[in-house]
């Protein structure tokens, strides 16, 4: 086995796209943007390249660091690199932040060629699709005709599940990790008491804070706050903060008292000082109107009936926000099928966070899988 | 079997209570009130009393109605009554609104006896051993030296657990139901967003929301939101909302469009509607604070060791928040004790709120374990 090494300096790219892309929405954007980062190097044969699909909060920085922020990590580091599970001596690996992002994409923070102001609110809710349609965008530009890989963990998975529906000649292998065909009912409940957080916040003024000179840091922060409940498994906080105090906390208050408490608040006051509050709200309505099988009366059997793609389905022990039974319908679908499909149930304590890990089992499941694709 | 009926018209009864109360703050309130109801009819031996302890958002309008409000029914009401499970012909039952409640008992919308304005965010918290020493006192002027049982649900059901502990002579019997012997790190976290909901709120105003006319209600609309998240179980809410959508919604904005939006925002506004924030914090405070096992170095059959009383542990199978693993701790515990203890593990799809349900099999062990009840 190579050494694992990081991939080093990277620089963030941007493609400025002059053909209109249709929305689901309805919506037609004339121009747009993609901001994205590719990383290895593609064969003569345009036969390596491996998209990266981010989830709700991610972009396309997944790999290395920028020259002069050496800190700054992609946030998929640990699995890509010169000998890393995902190896780019081997593959050509693109990262892209989606359309509706916050991190150089075109998105609500753009400016609506029109006024010349932010979208805000009005920036279009995007769907996978869209997302789909936009990366083939992206993958023509490169000279990509089809993916050796498309991977994504979370909403990322989904967009790879996606990808074999829509575009099944363009991608011959799937990496759908810890994702699931369709939200149930709590999965909206929890995405829209964190999308009431901001669209209530009152310095969210109808989406449109831009012009207002401020952000809707306290609705950002608590959807954030709410947000890692979910990711995390109920076991792990248990071990890793349990019931323990602050040292220097006080008693019978509302202030930080618990462990817990000081590590949300924190998780929660980081994200709301950069996110971008209409790419949240956009972001989590995607995964709500996420659902390939809706199409074809509920079966995703049937959605999944063209795509000719071989699949690696990963589902985590103690995910509970897509736990193994959601990563099993996918599973169950694509054998219904005689889709070539491998699964594999990673025991963790890291819940739905473990897609993000660097988990020796997981790890290794990826690059047994990665091995066997041909470039 | 007696007819089950409705305990009838009931009335709203207050105690002043002149001698102060040291709370577990170090405040001491120099005069305070409680509001309760009782059903059915204290007797001779006055052996016969049941305290009916409630949960965070709970009061004393457990059962019957109110004769000017006929559909304001008792929140207990499908349990007690006239030949119902907690049965009014044969029991005396006590309601009661905790400290620090909004529905009549002393609390922060009450006047500081000192500037005569709400106390509001200066009201001390309150764990629940001060709601025990409440409840004693309150059992003292009714001339109750002992309950026949003390009988809670959730955070109702921790109540009627820290009285087997605190005032063991006093409770015969202890019927502790869907609750738990502490929080989880996960628990906690969820009352931690719900709290910096309100707390973040520009309404809240530090707590002192009364005087300048308004009410925290985004915030308090936030954490009841989140709360009914974890009253329900997944698979109800999936069998309930689904991905339903409204038939009259919009697509591709941020209104409601799920049946499962529009529930909780319904559940959410009224609850908005009427209920005092500060009491909310207060409540899932005392429900962080709750943990009878940890001035026992975190041994829980230790602290209830010295308890005498009777137990009937039950535990719903798809309640999350307090799932039956929790139940059988407090079990666990009180077998190491050899404490009398009969548990009930109910099937049930209503999650934590399956104890306020009127579920066949729930209700019958209930009654039967009444009926042992000797008065």
């Amino acid at each position: 086995m190579s050494e694992r090494s990081s991939i080093g300096p990277v620089e963030a790219l941007r493609l400025a796209f002059t053909e209109p892309i249709a929305l689901a929405a309805g919506v037609s954007l004339p121009t747009w943007e993609l901001a994205y980062e590719t990383y290895g190097t593609l064969n003569a044969a345009r036969s390596n390249a491996v998209l990266i699909c981010h989830a709700l909060s991610g972009h396309h920085h997944v790999a290395g660091y920028y020259a002069d922020e050496p800190k700054n990590l992609g946030w998929w580091d640990n699995l890509i690199g010169p000998g890393k599970p995902l190896d780019t001596n081997r593959f050509f690996v693109v990262g892209v932040n989606n359309l509706g992002g916050c991190h150089g994409s075109t998105g609500p923070c753009s400016n609506h060629p029109g006024t010349g102001q932010p979208w805000g609110a009005d920036f279009p809710v995007v769907t996978v699709n869209d997302w789909v349609k936009a990366q083939a965008r992206l993958a023509d530009v490169l000279g990509i005709d089809a993916w050796a890989a498309v991977v994504g963990g979370s909403l990322g998975g989904m967009q790879a599940l996606q990808w074999t529906i829509d575009l099944p000649e363009r991608v011959r292998h799937a990496l759908v990790i810890a994702a699931a065909p369709r939200l149930t009912a709590e999965n909206i409940a929890f995405n829209d008491v964190a999308r009431q957080a901001i669209l209530t916040d009152p310095e969210f003024h109808d989406g449109h804070f831009y012009r207002h000179g401020v952000r809707p840091t306290r609705g950002l922060r608590l959807a954030r706050m709410l947000g890692h409940i979910t990711y995390l498994s109920d076991d792990q906080m248990a071990e890793k903060f349990g019931r323990k105090r602050r040292p220097e906390a006080g008693h019978f208050g509302y202030g930080v008292e618990f462990e817990i408490e000081s590590y949300l608040h924190y998780q929660g006051d980081k994200f709301a000082g950069y996110f971008d509050a209409n790419t949240y709200l956009l972001m989590t309505r995607a995964l709500d109107y996420f659902d390939p099988a809706e199409t074809h009366g509920g079966d995703l059997a049937a959605a999944l009936a063209a795509a000719r793609a071989k699949f690696l389905v990963v589902a985590f022990s103690t995910d509970w926000r897509f736990s193994p039974a959601r990563s099993r319908e996918i599973v169950n679908a694509l054998l219904k099928n005689k889709h070539a499909v491998s699964y594999a149930e990673i025991t963790s304590p890291h819940g739905h966070d473990a897609f993000l890990m660097d988990d020796a089992h997981y790890h290794a499941v990826l690059a047994a899988y990665l091995r066997n694709v041909q470039i």
